[in-house]
Parts: structure tokens; C-alpha cells; sequence
């Protein structure tokens, strides 16, 4: 169709992992958690589907109130979103104009690319260094650089840059910094206190991972209210439902259900990176809910071919100018169990 | 914040009608329906409940394969959002540069004046004639107009522009013309059937007002494959939850309550409307769930505090050069009594 914006017509469009609707494939490629959400979620949907008739709080007062103590904030330094893919949508609308530049790492999450090139942007990706701390071209930049995103622990490495690193780099940046911490529970440190140093720094989060919600889409941003603010006027008015806004206010209630969930995931990654090790692969430590392996002689895509055809999906990921390789999710200790032996058999 | 784009700080951001969390008023500014979805819908949701850890399908699978046959056209002309909120966000997002012109009637829906500034884009209204048909003004443009958008039928005036009208627009525009039918299921026709004919037509709907689900955020646009191809590059890669998609999927195909539901609400509409005129009320005929009225001697400001303070919130509306007046949405037969008779008592 002709009238379409040339940079829609252009793009290509993201794909996201590939989402099985049937069959008894174990999914390891999306980083899904392998264990139900907690009950308390179930019912709190279970209450809330009685009143659909109306249209949901459009600013997420009850989970906003409910969340503030716990993440250790105000309620109005925090905006939901329907999963942080929203949220990272409504942070490129409001900072982003077409011919502006959005930074990222590299290798990194790709999806960025794609919000730069909806918005008319270009992307510009900087390569880790070897110990994977950021160059000093990562936080430099002139007027057309308009965001930096920093997932934290990084897609698809699982490394972490430190907190002290994060604050420097919005310290020299012209513009904000997005710190995507989409599986920052599963690692030793997270950094939404940091936002109250610098207003530049803005921390998003999804219950897709660590809370098993996936299915749900429910995200929100940590920044200063006068930041919250802007984004509000951006956002689509009922972005979350009430189906979600009441299972996310459950979710976040349930500290117990999110601690132990995330200590049986970092004892089952433990786990399966030694044994990835013992099997003679090559494994990044990892700080998030996957790892990321190659292998010295046996091609990557091979393997995913090879363990596709066994009936378990892991993610096969090319990176031109530094790997191809698989990122597996941890999945329960049974799913690693299977993956393992079919590794070791090949 | 100074990073924020320039057309988002100088932007007011739209404001949705009053959404109440607490207390007991009756509501009837929002044109949510007065009756509860179909059960086969919470029996829908409390089956999806049982597996929110995995990502839900990208593109609605099973929405577009039950709906297309309802519909009357094939699965992949289907686009499903997250509310038309959403459909009305991927379609500005597809067709409109910053610089470009949206079009839209007046008096009409606020919501795409703030859609076209988010873009950078200029909103342009076009006032319709004293008939409610539009002027040979609505359908003329040169390159910089990118998207007409026309609520069918309107809001907050209930009226209908014809399908053949619709036709002729789409004919002369030289841009895609959006057909917004979230009421079209209360009126004697729609127009889904006209996207057969013209590239440029796109009908968009919402699962919030016919059936009762404003809470749930679902929504569709009907268009031609080759334009769904290209919003499905716009739109967020998981935009329709699992909950959603399952409730959307078992309200669609109850075919059933949704004609009995609007057969209830247009019996209301008719006596609503008759009685307003009784009451001295200056009422235009609505295809809607929704009647726009005014008084000849009382102001509507005036009356809409008074029906708040006794616990009834109707829609107080301003347009500059048109009217201010009540837009008072089609509620329960008690509902309406007890405005009626609050009306009657002034």
C-alpha cells in the first residue's frame, strides 16, 4: 500500500521468538519462567473478571500504591504498562524524533532497533568490551542522540554492568538511559534506587520473567514524577486491563512466591552452566534466567536444529561480527535434565 | 524534563471521561454497557488463568479464525490490539509522518487530535453539515493528509454517515480512511463489508462497548492483507494478552447474547430519548449507545453537576462554535429511570 510511511514500508519488523501454539515442544528460547505464578494471582483474576463492564483505572492506582513500598519509592515515580514492550514503546515516543539517534549495547537486545526505526531513528550499536564494562563511546553523544538502552543483565549475554558504571554513564549523557531490567531479579543487584541520583536514569521492569506472567503483558517504568509525567500523556489511555492491573498487584504482593522462585532458578542455572561446561561448551556466567553458550567445534545452529528435532526449542542467535550460539532459558531442573542429555548424547 | 520531544511538552494530553474507583454512582459517561458479558466469556478467562508463563500467540490466531466467518472475511484481514485505543496508535503510527495532516469531523472523537499531535502531525476538523453528512472539504486532500478518521457512528452526536457516502469519500481521498464502528453494533448497518472494495477503508472495533468489555482492552481493524502486513510491523510484538485473547475469542463467538444485549439497549435508547424530548430536551436520533442532548433554557454544565451531585456522571462536553451538552450513555432501564426522574424533578 502506498501510502504507508517509507520506514514502515522499509522495515522488516521484529521477530520475537517463536511461540508454539501446540504441541509438547519444552520452550527454552523465550525466557519464559518454568513454574505457575503464584496462586495468589489466580485469585485475584478470578475476582476481578467479574467486573469487566468497566474500563480499568487508566492510572494504575492500586498497584502503583501497593508497589511503591516495596520497590522503595513513591507511587508516582512509577507508570505500568501492558509489558515493558509498552513501556519501551512510550519511552521512544516521547524522546525520539524522526532523524534522531538511539544508542544501544552490542550484542544486545535487537527489538530496540526496530522502536528506533518505527520512530523514524537511527540506531547505533557500541560493542562491549572484552570484560563486558561499556566504552567511553557509549556515553558520549551530541544533540541527535536522544536515548541509550542498557538492558541489565544484557539479552543475550546475561552479563551485568555495575551500578557504579550506570551512574557515570548517565552522569556524560546528553540524554536519558534506559536500564532495562527485564531480569534484574535473578541477578545480585538492581539499580532502581539509582534513579532518584539522576533523572536521566529510568529503570523499566516486566512480570513476564521472574513473576511467570508472561501471558499476562504487564510492565511499568521506575523515573522521576516529572518524567512520569510525560510519559503519561503518551501512553494509550486503558493501557492496562483489569484482569492484569489486579494480577499484578497480586504478583508484586508476594515477596515469598518471588523469593524463593528466583533462588530455585539461580540454583538450577549454577547447575546447567557447569554441565554446558563439562560438555565442553563455552559459557558466558550468566546473571539472568538463560546462558548463553557456544561451542568450539560443533556449530550452533546445528545443535538448536538437533534439539528442535528432539523436541526441545532453545534460541538460536546470530550476531554478525562477534557469535552465532544458543541462549537456553533455565527451565525447571527436569527440562535442564533433558536438554542435558540430549547435549551429552550428540 | 528537557530531553522530552518538543510536541510532547507543549501536548495537554487527552483526557478520558471520569473513571470513579470508588463509591456508588451510577455511570453513564463512558458508554460502557449496563449488562455483564457473557458467562461463556468468564468461563474462557478461567481456563487461560491456568497458563500465563508462556507468552501469548503474536498475532491471535485463534480470535482471527473464530471471527473471520463472523465477520465475513478471512482470518488475515483481521489486526488485533490491545483496545482500538491500540488499533488507532499502530494506524497513525503506519501512516503518519511528523509534519503530516490527520483529518477528522467536528464535532467528533478528542482522542485523534491528541494521536495526530504525538506524531508531530496536524489535526484538521471539518465541520460536518447540518444534516450530519460531510462536506466535499472531508473529501479532498493533497500529499500531506496521511489518515482520515471518521467514528461511524459519530461521537457525541450518535448520527451516521452512510455507506455510500463512505464509499465516495474513500473513493476521492487520497489517503486511507478510517471507519471507526466501536458503536456500530447498535446501529442498522456497518460498513466491513465495504474494505472488499477500496484499499483505503479501514473498519476499526472494540470489544469495550457491545460486548460489555471495556476492562478487558480488546479490540480489531478489518483491511486488506497487504495493509495488515505492514501494522503488524508497527504493532508491539505481544499486544493482546492470553486472558484477552481467550475472552475475545468466546464474546465474539456467542453471536447469540451480543444480539440480545443491543436489542435491549436500542428498546432503552428509543425511550430515553423519547422521554428527554418529553422533558423539553433537544435530543438527536442516536445509532449509538449514547444520546447527545441539550436544553434550551438550562445550561448543560449546570445540569450535569446537578445529576453528579446526586450521584449519576453523565458526559459534559464543550465544542467551540458547535454546543456544549450532555453525552448520556444508554444504562439499565433503572439506570435510566433514576436519571429521568432526577431530570424531571429540576
Amino acid at each position: 500500500m502506498s501510502n504507508v510511511r517509507k520506514t514502515i514500508r522499509d522495515l522488516a519488523g521484529y521477530v520475537p521468538g517463536e511461540q508454539p501454539q501446540q504441541g509438547k515442544l519444552i520452550k527454552l528460547n523465550t525466557n519464559e519462567n518454568p513454574y505457575p505464578a503464584s496462586e495468589t494471582v489466580v485469585s485475584a483474576i478470578e475476582t476481578a473478571v467479574r467486573n469487566l463492564v468497566r474500563y480499568p483505572d487508566p492510572v494504575a492506582t492500586g498497584f502503583r500504591l501497593t508497589a511503591a513500598p516495596i520497590l522503595g519509592v513513591d507511587p508516582d515515580w512509577i507508570l505500568c504498562g501492558n509489558g515493558s514492550d509498552d513501556i519501551l514503546t512510550i519511552l521512544t515516543r516521547t524522546f525520539v524524533d524522526a532523524g534522531n539517534t538511539i544508542r544501544l549495547p552490542y550484542p544486545s537486545y535487537t527489538l530496540y532497533r526496530t522502536l528506533a526505526a518505527i520512530q523514524g531513528a537511527t540506531a547505533e550499536e557500541v560493542a562491549f568490551n572484552d570484560d563486558w564494562t561499556l566504552p567511553t563511546a557509549f556515553r558520549t553523544g551530541d544533540g541527535q542522540l536522544r536515548l541509550v538502552l542498557l538492558p541489565n543483565p544484557n539479552s543475550p549475554t546475561g552479563t551485568v554492568v555495575s551500578r557504579e558504571e550506570i551512574l557515570e554513564i548517565a552522569d556524560s549523557l546528553p540524554c536519558p538511559l534506559i536500564v532495562d531490567e527485564a531480569y534484574a531479579d535473578f541477578a545480585d543487584f538492581n539499580c532502581i534506587d539509582l534513579v532518584q541520583e539522576n533523572e536521566k536514569i529510568i529503570v523499566t521492569r516486566t512480570l513476564s520473567k521472574s513473576y511467570g506472567l508472561a501471558g499476562l503483558r504487564f510492565g511499568f517504568a521506575v523515573a522521576q514524577p516529572q518524567v512520569i509525567t510525560q510519559l503519561l500523556k503518551v501512553k494509550d489511555s486503558y493501557n492496562c486491563d483489569s484482569l492484569s492491573l489486579a494480577a499484578a498487584t497480586a504478583a508484586i504482593r508476594d515477596t515469598t512466591w518471588l523469593a524463593e522462585n528466583v533462588a530455585k532458578i539461580r540454583v538450577t542455572r549454577s547447575r546447567l552452566q557447569e554441565q554446558l561446561a563439562q560438555l565442553g561448551y563455552d559459557v558466558i556466567p550468566s546473571h539472568a534466567n538463560f546462558v548463553w553458550c557456544t561451542h568450539p567445534e560443533q556449530p550452533a545452529e546445528e545443535i538448536y536444529e538437533y534439539l528442535k528435532a528432539n523436541g526441545i526449542l532453545v534460541r538460536y542467535m546470530k550476531y554478525p561480527k562477534w557469535q552465532d550460539g544458543l541462549r537456553i532459558s533455565v527451565g525447571s531442573d527436569e527440562q535442564m535434565d533433558a536438554c542435558l542429555s540430549l547435549l551429552e548424547k550428540r
